[in-house]
C-alpha cells in the first residue's frame, strides 16, 4: 500500500505549496487584462500561451529548485525535472489561458504535490477573484476556511458543468449528452473553476476529457479534501492515465453517473 | 427625429441609476454563495427566481417612485408601471440566476433608463467582482474609468460568445455555428457579463436570441459608449423586438457577421 504522509509534513508542504501560488500571482496579475502575446503552440488546435504562463511558471520553479531540490517537477510549460524524493510538484500556471486572455476570471493557477505518484496537495490559485482552494489530507480550505462539497441524491437536481461540450469527441460527446439529459442544470466555460465551485458547494458533477496531468492533479486533494469523489470516467481512483476527469459532490450520485458515462 | 437627452439631465440619471445598482447590491450579495429556496417560474424550461431577485427589484422600484413618480417601470419580477414622462426604467435584478445559484460571479443586476422608447442609460453591475458598468451618451466606464471596445478587422482572430449554443433553435442553431466556424475562439456561459467583457476590449462578438427586453436594454448604451455596435440579427438599430442582439466591439466586422446570422 501507498505510504501516506504525516501530517506535519503535508502541512508544511501545503504552507509551501501556498507560497508559490504568491509568487504565480505576482506573475499572472501583471498580464491578466493586460495587452498579451498570443503564440499558438500547436497548429491545429488553439491553445494560447500567455508570457504570464511562462514567467509563473519560471517563478514557481525557481522556489523549489531553491527549497526542495530533489523534488521531482513536471510543468505545463518548462517539461519535466526527474525527482530524486517521493515528491513531485506538477504545475500548471494558467489552467484556461483561454478564460484569461478573454479578461474572464475564471482560470486559475494550479499547484499539485504528488507523493509516490498520488496527489495529496493541490492549490487552485485565482487572484484576480482573491480566491485560493487548498486541499491536502482530510480538508479543503478556501482563503483558509474550511469548505465542503453539499448533498445531491439524484442527477434529476444536479447541476453540472464542463468547459466545452464541442470538446467531446465521439462516444464521450453522446456519454456527456446522457448526463446532461439526466441532470437538472448545467453550466460551461470553466475550467479548473469548476471544480473549485463543486468543492464549494454549488455544483454536484464536472466531468471532462482530454486533461493533462497538470490540468487534473491539482484538483483532486481539493475535491477529495472537500468530501467529494474524483476519479476518471471509467471509475479509476487514481485518474491521470485516459485524460478523463469525473468529479462528484456526493457519493449518492457515484452509480447512476458511471452509468451515463460508461460506454 | 428622436430628442436627445441633454448632457445634465443624462448625468443625474446615470449618478442615480447607480445609487439603485447600490441598493441592489446590498440585497443580491446576502445572497449569493448562500443557500436560497429556488423557485420554477416556467415548467417546461428551467428558470430559477431567486429571493435575490425579487427582493432586490422591489429595493429598486421603491428608490424609483420616491424619486421619479412620474417614470416608468419594466421589472422582470414584478411586472409593469406604466409611465407619465418620456422616462422607462427596465431592470433585471439577476440577470443570469442560474450562474447565480450555481456560485459563479458572471451573473448581473441590469438596470436601463429608456428615454422615448431608446435605451440611453444602462448599468451593468457586478458586485461580487467589484465591478460597475455604466453607459450613457457617448461614454461607457468600468468603476469610473473609461473603457473602450478593441479592434478587431476579421472575424478569423475574433473572440466571440453567447450563453448556451443549445438555446439557439432551427436556422439560429444554424446561423451561429456558421459564425462559430468562422471565428478563433469561443467562451460560453457568460449572460450578461459578456457583453461587459465585450466593452472591455477582451472580446469582439456576442450573440443572443431569445432575450427578454429587460436582458437587453441596460446592454446598449454601455456597448455604444464603449464604441462598439448593438443591433439585432437582422442589422435593425434599435433591438428588442425579435429577442437577437448582436454585439460588436469593431464596426469592421459588421457585414460578415450579419452574412453569416442571416437566413
Amino acid at each position: 500500500m501507498t505510504q501516506l504522509l504525516d501530517v506535519k509534513t503535508a502541512d508544511e508542504l501545503a504552507d509551501f505549496a501556498e507560497k508559490l501560488a504568491d509568487a504565480a500571482s505576482d506573475v499572472t496579475m501583471k498580464w491578466f487584462r493586460k495587452k498579451v502575446d498570443i503564440v499558438n503552440k500547436e497548429d491545429e488546435h488553439f491553445d494560447p500561451v500567455t508570457v504570464a504562463d511562462r514567467d509563473a511558471e519560471t517563478a514557481i520553479r525557481a522556489l523549489i529548485e531553491q527549497h526542495y531540490p530533489d523534488h521531482g517537477i513536471i510543468g505545463e510549460e518548462h517539461g519535466i525535472k526527474e525527482a530524486n524524493s517521493a515528491f513531485t510538484w506538477v504545475l500548471d500556471p494558467v489552467d484556461g489561458t483561454r478564460a484569461f486572455i478573454s479578461g474572464l476570471p475564471t482560470w486559475g493557477t494550479l499547484i499539485a504535490l504528488l507523493f509516490n505518484g498520488i496527489p495529496v496537495i493541490g492549490v487552485i490559485e485565482q487572484p484576480y477573484l482573491r480566491e485560493r482552494y487548498v486541499g491536502k489530507p482530510g480538508i479543503a480550505t478556501l482563503n483558509g476556511e474550511p469548505i465542503t462539497t453539499r448533498p445531491c441524491t439524484s442527477l434529476a437536481v444536479a447541476t453540472i458543468s464542463t468547459t466545452d461540450p464541442a470538446l467531446f469527441r465521439g462516444k464521450d460527446k453522446d456519454a456527456f449528452m446522457r448526463l446532461l439529459d439526466a441532470s437538472r442544470l448545467v453550466r460551461y466555460g470553466m475550467d479548473c473553476y469548476a471544480y473549485a465551485i463543486l468543492s464549494s458547494g454549488y455544483m454536484d458533477v464536472v466531468a471532462e476529457t482530454g486533461l493533462q496531468i497538470y490540468d487534473m492533479m491539482a484538483l483532486i486533494p481539493i475535491i477529495r479534501g472537500a468530501g467529494g469523489i474524483a476519479v476518471s470516467w471509467t471509475g479509476a481512483e487514481n485518474p491521470g492515465e485516459d485524460g478523463t476527469l469525473l468529479a462528484l459532490g456526493d457519493s449518492a450520485l457515484y452509480r447512476d453517473t458511471l452509468d451515463l458515462l460508461r460506454h
